[in-house]
């Protein structure tokens, strides 16, 4: 008698999905248009098509060319947990869940969408393709404020919002209301119009939005009986309290105080997203456990999170992925272009444009969860560190999975291979392996998947605009990162460990970057290497292995280059490095390349013509390297 | 492949479960017994337990006699969709999921619970009952503070917190911090230490904490395509702003300013539960879809919402299910102490003491669901018209619905039976009937399920203490409601249609209310009938029939008794009515009776020994009729 209520394909609270050799759906289906004249609300009529692909087999959907409105009042409601994001009840038109073999098809139309939604859900199925479309808001989900003037001796800025931005000021702080949403200036960066880009020093004129609170009373006696995340929104908020005295001075101008650092200049732009842990609620595609995923001729103008969060899939192939901003907007997605979570296979991004995105222009990793309980012979209790990796799934039946501790190597020091995960809770799961636990395994300890790691491309792509870094590559397959622009407001690329807070896993090697253009990277502010590589340990032990930079164009207005740590082989060769003279230098007095405790280090063949005075500053061990 | 990620009983987002006729789990399972060596965290053994109850069938869980601490961590997470609280990924030791025929024995222990967690969650099956045991929580979701202080002039309060409440002030507003949650002032209501109840005229001493936002900027720009709700979060927040202006006047006394109302005398107890929309987030036992369930000698000092809150189950039995505060607390639940909605079969509450919980001691109704598409000839697509309704399922196959058009009547115009519901999202379904749609059905008609009412039965309890109505009752079927004790701050039994804001449906009729006591209720302030038939919608059409009240007496403080409306049939025979003298009076001019639109009232050998001086006030239809 169950089956009379059912949510087709959402019956599941479905967290992965893989191929089972089952055609599920769509294998031989129909092919379907939708037409213009379903563009007032499309989402009733494309949500109907998809929810009856059971019984009607899909493989492909197409949409006369055309503008789309798709509204969430009427869209499928469906839990997600999403790795980066905050985890969502989110409403959506296109829920493909287990399809195979299905093209959507916009034929150049363009989706708008309204308040929160994920145009698209994906989870388990293989052979997607979405193609010929793109994706906008018709109210972003963050704000942009024109500086009108300044008063750098009371640190205040006058702020001008435009015609169709909506606000109100509630005990001094700035809300900006919209559809179905609202957020506070939060987390914020300024653009420069002119360049269309984050501005130049942007690091120096961060609006800081809260202070510590004056009044507590007995907050220390709060106890916790296990180790929490104290970014969980919840306990985020303790102890801070809003410092902006916002007050408006003429209609659609407001005036906000007590700035920490900077006033910015008069002329440029204040990108307001809101509060951590708020701010990521609605990313444009969410891809989850799908075996072939491509996106071709695909543009995303704006998300509330990434353009693409992918995780635990296989073989995602971005060719013609744009991410930009519409009409007069300065910012495009208010987090990550494009994002990859325990993703094998083949991750590509080619001919891609991604811009003026408030993160990174891509990310690629795997993810540590920490040994909590020892529960017999072959089972562990795992705890998930980050609030927005809750419920995600490490890896596969059989997968191989190491166990490392970071204070001795970055190197697993025993291997498992998963025979079973259940999932308790967003942050605790029950991990049963095939093997027995090594006997000195301790809480305290890493596991991370060592089969869940991609080989990337990232070739013919123009990086620009936006806040953070070009590329974030942690993965130890080959990669090969050619043909690129890289513009980018901190690194435009970094080569991570990054275990201690965002507990993102995987070293770099096989990483090969040739015949890159990087033109003023790191114009926020900061002094780190063009490409730098880095880990949260601050140890010596090799994280990062054979890695060649070849052949690239460095036309930075700044010092720094080449950020080299923890790193076993790497050729640094035919690269030719020039001063741009775009800016005022920040950091004169830096080197061009450092590096520490790292060895088998060579550089040929390079050209420098640039202003620095000092070349190389490394460790003892490598005192006799010479910059060629 | 996918069988390896299990979530064992959590596998589906089941929104509702019908017995099937199959032995699920636990047909002739074993006897478990827990031992106090589980007690200082008991969630990861229990949860372990029932997890496995599909390969190991369990019939009794019992526990050796003990305090049981139950912690969020390890605790099993689970997507709960809930009538009249939040919707929330709540976190539980007991997912009860399809259990039939299982007793969970406490013998006399005591669970403490720390932070947002639902004790029990129990969805499903079939048989299920809960005995002997008290449910707390170690740190409550609410906040008492002792009024140390007050200013009738500058409209201050100083409230002075316990050695045991933590708070932060933010801006002005005072916040209290607890284990995994926090909360402001919000909701609150004036309790009397002395009493142990609610104040006298609390009514008039409500403190407001928020005011209209002085500045807004094209707020009336922004459009909703659809219907709305604004009591949803994130559309309830717009247009308002804190007003307390708190600040410490020393540790562990804070001023707050700009009271509305009187300033509460010195020596009451503010109770505060933090914003609509936020605070009902743990009810204690949560019950949806089951069919037969008993709570023998179960006593909930506390939950954040419901002691317990049961949807479209049938067969309730509560015997001994008392609700009070446990230690020096003023308040037990932050919400109604019992609530059924869509519930069928008997639903009985004997030998119960339900006391100081924020609302309701029971609350029995049914769903409007509104009609907003017309899709086809069979099929309508529904709005679920509060935000505390979200994927309410209003009914199983075959069920009979009613259409109603209010404007014109309380009885439905036509009727359908059930065939298919599918849930799109939290506020909109497509529900396809059996029957073609009656011609004239237009959007705006409301549905109701005629099926989905229980014969209700509450006798030998005791309702005291508590902010709001004793009984609210909409159930047609017969309802007995004798030897009851009630002191309540608002009306002792209310009869309503609540179509306007609560879309809960149900009429009264066939109602009996016998030999009770009703004790200074409405001593909140507000002018109302001890016993109360009301619709929200004013007019002059019958919405109750066939009701007797008899032998019950009234010592009330105040002169208004029964305030009838609406109603068809009514025998008012053999009560006695005294005044108390227990407060001063409030309405001194208010009759004992009022009737309204109203006809067949007969009253017969009823003493009156009370203060008023007009003992009843009708409309014109009526006005022959006596008191007698």
């Amino acid at each position: 008698m169950k089956s009379y209520i059912h949510r087709n394909l959402g019956i599941a609270l479905v967290l992965f999905f893989f191929l089972s050799g089952l055609c599920t759906y769509a294998c031989e289906g129909e092919s379907v248009i939708f037409k213009t004249d379903i563009a007032d609300d499309a989402t009733p009529a494309v949500l109907e098509r998809i929810l009856k692909a059971d019984e009607q087999p899909v493989s492909e959907i197409k949409f006369e060319k055309g503008t789309y409105h798709f509204y969430p009042d009427k869209g499928f409601e469906h839990l997600c947990y999403i790795s980066n994001h905050e985890d969502v009840l989110a409403r959506t038109a296109f829920p493909l869940f287990d399809f195979e073999n299905i093209v959507i098809d916009g034929q150049g139309s363009t989706f708008i969408f309204h308040g929160r939604m994920i145009p698209f859900i994906i989870e388990g199925g293989a052979n997607i393709t979405l193609q010929n479309f793109s994706i906008d808001w018709e109210i972003p989900f963050h704000s942009e404020g024109l500086v009108v003037g300044n008063n750098p001796k009371n640190k205040t800025i006058d702020l001008k919002y435009g015609d169709v931005d909506s606000y109100e000021i509630r005990n001094g702080e700035l809300y900006f209301v919209k559809e179905y949403y609202e957020h506070t200036i939060g987390q914020n960066i300024l653009f420069d119009p002119e360049r269309r880009a984050i501005a130049y020093r942007a690091h120096d004129y961060g609006v800081s939005t809260t202070a510590r609170v004056k009044v507590q009373h007995n907050i220390d006696k709060i106890k916790y009986k296990y180790e929490g995340d104290h970014q969980t929104i919840g306990q985020i908020q303790p102890g801070r309290e809003g410092k902006m005295n916002a007050r408006e001075i003429e209609p659609g101008v407001v005036r906000i105080q007590n700035q920490g650092k900077n006033v910015p200049p008069v002329g440029t732009i204040l990108v307001s997203k809101g509060e951590k842990g708020l701010n990521r609620v609605s990313p444009a595609i969410r891809v989850t456990g799908v075996i072939g995923f491509n996106a071709n001729n695909v543009t995303v103008h704006h998300a509330n999170g990434m353009a693409i969060i992918a995780e635990n899939s296989e073989n995602l192939i971005l060719d013609g992925f744009n991410v930009k901003p519409s009409g007069k907007r300065m910012l495009s997605t208010t987090a990550d272009a494009t994002h990859f979570v325990g993703c094998r296979g083949q991750v590509v991004l080619k001919n891609c444009t991604l811009t003026n995105q408030m993160d990174d222009a891509m990310n690629v990793h795997g993810t540590y969860q920490k040994v909590m309980d020892i529960l017999g012979n072959k089972t562990i209790g795992i705890h998930v560190g980050h609030f927005e990796q809750q419920m995600f799934v490490i890896g596969r039946p059989n997968d191989k999975v190491g166990v490392v501790r970071l204070s001795d190597s970055f190197e697993p020091y025993a291997h498992l291979s998963i025979k079973l995960i259940q999932l308790i809770n967003g942050r605790y799961q029950k991990i049963t392996f095939n093997e027995n636990l090594p006997p000195n395994i301790q809480s305290g300890d890493l596991i991370e998947n060592l089969d869940a790691y991609p080989e990337v491309t990232v070739q013919n792509c123009t990086i620009s605009g936006n806040r953070a870094r070009g590329l974030l590559i942690s993965t130890p397959r080959k990669t090969l990162v050619e043909n690129n622009f890289f513009h980018t407001q901190m690194e435009a690329i970094l080569v991570p460990v990054e275990s201690s807070s965002w507990f993102e896993s995987g070293s770099g090697s096989n990483l090969t970057i040739r015949n890159n253009v990087f033109q003023d990277c790191n114009h926020g502010g900061l002094n780190r290497g063009v490409i730098r590589f880095h880990t949260d340990e601050g140890n010596d032990k090799i994280a990062f292995k054979s890695i060649e930079i070849t052949n690239n164009k460095f036309n930075q207005f700044d010092n720094y280059i080449l950020e080299i740590a923890n790193t076993d082989g790497l050729l640094f060769q035919g690269n030719s490095i020039t001063n741009s003279g775009t800016f005022p230098q920040l950091h004169p007095d830096s080197p061009v390349v450092t590096i520490q405790a790292s060895k088998n280090i060579d550089f040929r063949k390079n050209s420098y013509t640039g202003r620095a005075t000092k070349m190389m500053e490394t460790d003892d061990s490598l005192k006799g390297l010479k910059f060629r």
